[in-house]
């Protein structure tokens, strides 16, 4: 089963300052090989769904080793089975109803 | 590691009146013998990670059999390893302070 | 125009224990005269549009005031125009299908 | 008050095909003058607290307006008081730290 997800990793109880852990999330992400995109709150992550979530799991045990005594997460994901569609798809197909 | 999670599913494509589908997807977190609580968006879901997350991806499953060709869904969770804390502690660490 | 919203407040740079805040937060929310109902992540609020967004944007103004200088905020927010459909009809629906 | 805010905006009752309403949608943010950025799963939106969620409710009534006759949105939103920070300033200081 593919899913696009968007994942957001709120590290909490190091102070304001969490890029550092945020981008060792993006190197999580990348070390699986999945497609990924940053955006200004959170991350967008396509692949199949056990991949995606074995990632997303292994962000969480990172910061946490990185010194977050705790994580908040929201994750969005869509799947579905009338046909694929990838990230880039579901962006174009909202552009172009704007040009 | 343990999770608390809050699971909010919306299927697409298939009317306005969801809760046939969110029905199904409280008996499969039940069956997983997690501890949930439903609440009018969305249920409170407390376990270990792979346990709780293998449930969701469940309910994708699920609610796609049940004809719904397109799933949205909201994940909240949170992990901490600086001390255990159940869904119940947390609600009364609140409503403690609040009487 | 009528919502029902889910509201979780996330206070950063504060520490690890953020209930006081969650208690500042319902207490506005309640000062504001709206149905709410506290969960283990987060609070189910009815009420009207711009009178949930106005008791919304307060618990951010509160919870700085309280000292924390950096906010992340969940939000997950419902709308019909089909039907009226209060938060306690919402669990009705799904707990009926569940007996 | 400045906020970060993304905005995930999903019709109900509609059919699976969403994309002319996220089209809509992202029509009225622009004209509301508020700094956007449209991603796969949502749109980063950049402004004070006020005009960013007057333009979300607008949203909202657009979308019933083409004929929703249910929505779900999901809304991510940030402030803090310690510094000024920009969408563009987010994604920088993650990506510097990526190189």
């Amino acid at each position: 089963m593919k899913v696009i997800a968007d994942l957001c990793v709120v590290p909490i109880g190091v102070g304001v300052s969490v890029s550092s852990y945020i981008a060792a999330c993006q190197r999580v992400l990348e070390g699986a090989g999945l497609e990924i995109r940053l955006h200004a709150y959170g991350t967008n992550i396509e692949g199949e769904w056990d991949e995606v979530f074995a990632a997303i799991k292994r962000c969480h045990e990172v910061v946490h080793e990185m010194g977050a005594p705790r994580i908040h997460t929201n994750i969005k994901c869509g799947t579905r089975v009338d046909r694929e569609q990838t990230m880039r798809e579901k962006v174009e197909s909202v552009t172009r109803k704007l040009t």
